[in-house]
């Protein structure tokens, strides 16, 4: 094989001069999570499952997206420490047409309108680039790295991979990706595994979305501080997280409150399991660190709100904050 | 190529005798249909859309499996006439392992539990066969000969194929199927699909499968007549389909009835659509043909139950009944 051609096994751009050429003869993939509260960037080898270097830098009030931009190359520059990726994965906190490579907008920060993140990125290092929406990145990460091996019931096997798999993570939304035959599910106009968007209670409180009694605005952690409230709860602060304490440390309210919110992320993901019936399900974020009782209401909720013949698991997500960061090595993976 | 080589092609099965060699070299495709009320057989040449021909038997109370067998035997040599099929796709009315080509059981009749209808129709003919449960049959069916085929904005493309269809049956239950990717889902344990025991409303009648206020029991055609005869509507016989009639007459309970039944159905399709967005929802059945005002309420229901970026649309079955014999002819192809 001669050099031409393994240049173009590797996809050496055109542009990239003889000069740095030794440098994409590494194995190294860089992933990239835009955040909504912080942005992280990291490498790994291609092979291995340990990070070489992470950085993450919490994001501050009223960022945009030029903030984001120019973040995000300061990180990435300081954890490659002047080695050049092979491929690089992109995980978005926001509508993304991966097809295309775009992030189509923000919901929280301004300026991420149509920006093709993906060239941006393909420029800076002269390498293959994927992008996609953090809950397909998670899930394809908790998938290949993570709650996707399911241990098998002989003790002589090795683990095996689960075929299919919801991620959910609950946190100040309820998101969701599908990962189907060992691949990102994204439905025909990309906006497939909305689960916090499937109803509940057609008469419960107003979602973001302008319909009434979505999962997420009963399930995810600013509903439960809400109902906390509502129910006269008395703790400062006020947050999913305190009122998730006082339930484990025995409060009624806080339990009442817990409770119902476990119950609605239930329902949705019973509902989900009977259309797909996937191998497993894995919830992430924030909420699902609530503890043993808020796991035990959410799979009584699934399991009453589904057929018995069904034995999809529900599962903690095994990653972390770092599905996405893994889901993005995985997306790099494919590029190569 | 030899006469060995093209006999391996077609998959000769090794105990087939020379004398009746010639037969296989045909290209005609049988198809089964052991539905709840009917039995039906047909062959189409593989390149064909049209029957070559086609036997129906109404299925007789109190039937049992040997019932099915012995008539199914009969009505494949009717419509072979000593024709020779290269394979054999079947459709199933209950749970079916189709992995292992073998019926788990039916709901309605004895005698099913745990049958190898693959391989005694492999027996029978000595041709590969491939049997799956009705709802993913006639998935298939519709995505391959009906309204899988999505019409295109341009005027001079050619007919496009929808990438992925949930199938949906609204009779005496609703039952679902769907297509990902082109493909058959089937899920974990083989229970994809069931959005019938999807749950509208907790506090509902009760369903067969033990639970509340699924969209089966608030929207299939015993639900209708159970419903029509609660509000107190007189007339006789009180069916789904009479109860349609009278609501397409004006009667102002029927209309309700009918309307309630359509709101259910278009919820379960709207939480179905929010978590997997597929090209297209297929309606069919006995039910889906009760008139326009019914199908704008089911598509107004799902509509408000799902975010509007998402288009998928809901269109009708194209082909009625025979779905799942077309699917099956689609399951036979795959074998040749």
């Amino acid at each position: 094989m001669n050099a031409d051609k393994r240049g173009q096994k590797i996809r050496v751009h055109p542009r990239l001069s003889a000069s740095n050429y030794w440098l994409v003869m590494s194995d190294i993939l860089l992933a990239l999570d835009y955040g909504g509260t912080k942005l992280s960037a990291a490498i790994a080898r291609r092979d291995e499952r340990e990070w070489l270097a992470l950085e993450r830098v919490m994001s501050p009030p009223n960022k945009d997206a030029t903030w984001d931009q120019e973040t995000m190359r300061a990180l990435a520059r300081r954890v490659l420490n002047r080695r050049a990726p092979i491929a690089i994965g992109i995980s978005f906190g926001g509508p993304v047409d991966a097809a295309h490579g775009r992030v189509i907008l923000s919901h929280h920060f301004p300026g991420w309108e149509n920006i093709a993140l993906r060239e941006q990125w393909q420029d800076e290092f002269n390498v293959p680039a994927s992008v996609d929406n953090d809950a397909n990145v998670g899930a394809l990460g908790e998938f290949t790295f993570g709650a996707g091996q399911v241990e098998t019931l002989y003790a002589t096997s090795l683990p095996v991979r689960a075929s299919s798999l919801l991620y959910i993570t609950v946190r100040t939304g309820v998101g969701g990706g599908w990962i189907l035959d060992g691949k990102i599910w994204r439905g025909a106009d990309a906006m497939a595994g909305e689960i916090g968007h499937t109803i509940y209670d057609p008469r419960g409180p107003e979602c973001v979305c302008g319909r009434r009694g979505c999962v997420e605005v009963m399930a995810c952690g600013p509903a439960i501080a809400r109902d906390a409230r509502t129910r006269g709860l008395q703790i400062d602060p006020l947050t999913g997280e305190s009122v998730a304490r006082a339930a484990n440390a025995g409060d009624p309210i806080a339990r009442a409150v817990m409770d119902d919110a476990a119950r609605a992320l239930g329902f949705g993901i019973g509902t989900a399991i009977t259309l797909i019936n996937p191998t497993r399900v894995v919830i992430g974020g924030g909420v699902s660190k609530s503890g043993e009782r808020w796991w035990s209401v959410v799979r009584a909720s699934a399991r009453s709100n589904t057929l018995p013949q069904i034995r999809t698991d529900i599962v903690p997500a095994a990653l972390g904050d770092d599905a996405p960061l893994w889901g993005a090595i995985a997306l790099a993976r494919e590029l190569i």
